[in-house]
């Protein structure tokens, strides 16, 4: 069913990621500029990612012996310094997730570049070191910030969905790679329920909110693929949910033979498979579309 | 239950379709043509369609050998070109679905006979000759387009959602078939999550997600009637989704004595039945109100 | 469960009604009054309703032996004529639903009165003689409307909530009866995909849209009260839902003494009991607040 | 799971408390100020809370002899003051929950301490004496109402989702207790359908609505912490819905080691723990920020 299959390491038949979007209460500063602060309730919602989930969550990935990918907000990053050394010492990754989750599509230009290289700054004085991967807030990726990413030597991009499995993107004679997600393992539709940002749905029973992404994950295991859930502490991190997780990946390495990887691990490995000539990653041209597809006249 | 059941060839119980409609990334464009060619994530997601989902689609179409409807709007044809060339090789039927899936209530008058006839000259140049089926795009097909419909010779539209069964459309003493839909058995409402376009349920899990769609086919069986999906690439076309169509597909074949065709195929069978005298189609005459049925004022 | 059970006709445990608004297409001309004429897709769905689902659902009850009641706006009762007279020759009920399915909160004053009287007169053309029940259309039934109901003789409303069996409405001395409606049984929430009303959910499958409303009628049954589906042919007359209707009238009649009656009949029993000093029902003092709870300056 | 568990009575192994949000009809007057006195749907549908929910909920609890709280606007408890002194008979406890559901984000400021007071004093006039908890009206609790509720000598606040157990809420060295709620454990999002609020979902069967609130229990069950419902009478005091709440306590109070609390009871344990030195609560402190996060000019 895929085309081009990767070939794992050790021929395992599936790889797969649990990436953490780490977006804490900086949702609500973004979506209520003027009177966040004084809004309690979202900051707790959020607030219980970093205080309470993370914790949790890394407890159960040392006991499992795994290693995944966290992309966290610049600004998180420094309110919630202490959290993110305890990821970094657990030998997780974090990437780069905006400077405080606003939308790329919004700020462009200047102010795009500013953010941008601000939360480089942030990252640095934080974690050491920069970042390899990025992950555009509400997926929002742009071809400025496809520029940003080569310029400043990020090895992928995870925002995109024009692939199961992880492929290129080449743009001005560079290419970076791309993971890519997809809407059906996502843990925002199922679980958000935040009315300041338009979300109003039932929220899904633990057990039921996550049965599509586990019927991807067997999807992918037949094929051969690629698995990524992308899940927010706030939401996945709650317990419940996180014991419906948690089982999941026990039973899965128990019976199932998987790689878990950081999202680097598995973009170093595709990239070491492309240079020994073992496998050719499938390669998008950007830009798409150099100007407005639709005129202006013809759009109304 | 149903009141005049079309007799379908070689006895076959039920009359089953499965349509595409490939809207690939036109969604975003027709959404936010300002800004769309900025937008990575959307048009990525609407790539996977022709770029990923059609090739895994046509390949079972052809393990199982059956031919089946796909509408596509001029400007993906032209974007995707080779994708339509491998449809046609694979002896399926590509209606006309719009010049870019602008909107028909919208576009009225001269702006859209043009958009009508552009979309069939590009059709032209790409697919050869003229399509014998139309779909509105969002379904919203106008008495002008029907009036184009037929001053073009079209076959059939399927955009409307009137009678279980095809039935005709009459207008100004001319009529043309109508195969019509239903939300029951489309996919957007399960899986899509597009806030551009004001979607943002929860992702139904895949097993879930079709189980309507089979609910109604089981009825259409039990009643000799005729079971139709309306369906699209980027979300049905996913790993996960089109292992349960296929699956589905595959049982259906097995055990059920069901008529699979092409929308062409299915309208010539009832237009056949109708000159023998065989069979009846019930008949709308259109336009259904000739003016607004509410007045201005009395409509605030 | 319920404080004050209504003794039913002969000893039956519960009394059950499937109460039918025939809207058709009236929903998109209030919706899109300056151009739904052109928007045949919402006029197809609408009209599937008369047009293909009322016989299917006439012929069930026929079968079963049933008397049921439908509300129908008056614009609707006079495009579908020959659909009405059927219904009240299979010994229906038809009650009034506003003129064309207009909101009474919006149309308040002498519009509601002109819109509610020319209805009446449009039913005693079509129908004969006037209804006995009324169904505020979105449930939004205002004091002048009650007033308007009063004044004409009306025997009872079919638009609150405030209780789980019928109970009283009193104002100016005078008193009708409410048969109450509840969201749990409305077909709209699980089945409506209406983007120009604002719906745009999930459509459930037959299976499990009604799954709450069969778990309301066990309860009800249970405590000997009474249990009504507010449904919409274009939704419920659908083929395969119809099925799952039909199975449990089936099943119901066959294995619960259950007393499937017109909301009109339901209303003279309670009368006749309350006559007889046999049943007190509950009476709603109206209005419930003769002017503005909040004051304007304190709603901002 | 839970990092710092809090040792139950008598070694229970999970405090559980059902809180009851007494809104009745005081969301459609501050959803519609203008005309909500004509709107006799929703009026009706908030007011079968008080008038029948709220008796069968009080049976239920008498018959299994527990003792929980209720949050009520004093709106409400002014109009509805005889089933709030039937509360008060059970031995429950009546919270805060704002004048007449007012938003305090909306009202701040000198508006803000008026509602708040007055609201004050109808629960001294009605109920006697002060209330010990407070709930915000949509959660919104703002670092003013913190003021507000520790100059008042409140007890606790439940309004905020910062973790699974209680903890407390530290400000200008006065600290509270806060009982933190879940959107999990709310059911607002499964079984409201309320077009002037905006919630236009599927109404889950009442069996399917619960299981997450269910699968939380299991979980803070399994771990030792605490769970708690958020519901209200007017949806889940329906008939069906209360049956299930029903049975479940029934299977829960004979098959589990569970105490069921009065939010008061529960904060008094935790502060008698943390008098004695047994139990160290975790402490926020508040405000968590002093002004705006994001600057105006950041903000666009």
């Amino acid at each position: 069913m895929i085309q081009n299959p990767i070939p794992w390491p050790n021929g395992a038949k599936c790889a797969c990621a649990i990436t953490f979007d780490i977006d804490a209460d900086s949702l609500i500063h973004v979506a209520r500029p003027g009177d966040s602060h004084n809004r309690l309730y979202p900051i707790s919602m959020g607030k219980y990612g970093p205080d309470i989930a993370v914790p949790r969550i890394l407890e159960t990935y040392k006991r499992l012996g795994i290693k995944q990918s966290f992309f966290v907000p610049a600004w998180c990053i420094d309110q919630y310094a202490p959290v993110m050394e305890k990821i970094l010492e657990g030998g997780h990754e974090i990437g780069h997730h905006g400077l405080i989750h606003e939308d790329p599509i919004v700020t462009m230009g200047d102010r795009q570049r500013a953010a941008f290289e601000e939360a480089l700054s942030i990252y640095k004085r934080v974690c050491g070191g920069k970042p390899r991967g990025y992950r555009a807030p509400v997926y929002n990726i742009t071809p400025q910030v496809v520029d940003l990413l080569i310029e400043h030597g990020f090895d992928y991009d995870s925002s995109l969905m024009g692939d199961d499995i992880p492929y290129l993107l080449e743009k001005g004679g560079n290419n970076i790679a791309e993971v890519p997600v997809h809407w059906g393992c996502d843990d925002w539709p199922p679980f958000a329920h935040y009315e300041e940002i338009g979300y109003v749905n039932h929220v899904q029973p633990p057990s039921v909110g996550y049965q599509g992404f586990f019927e991807e994950f067997d999807a992918q295991y037949e094929a051969g693929g690629f698995f990524m859930m992308i899940v927010h502490p706030f939401l996945t991190g709650r317990l419940a949910r996180w014991r419906v997780i948690e089982k999941w990946l026990e039973n899965t390495m128990a019976t199932k033979d998987v790689w878990f990887a950081r999202l680097d691990e598995i973009v170093d490995h595709m990239r070491s498979l492309e240079q020994s000539g073992e496998y050719t990653p499938r390669k998008d041209i950007l830009p798409y579309y150099p100007e407005q597809v639709i005129r202006a006249e013809a759009a109304e």
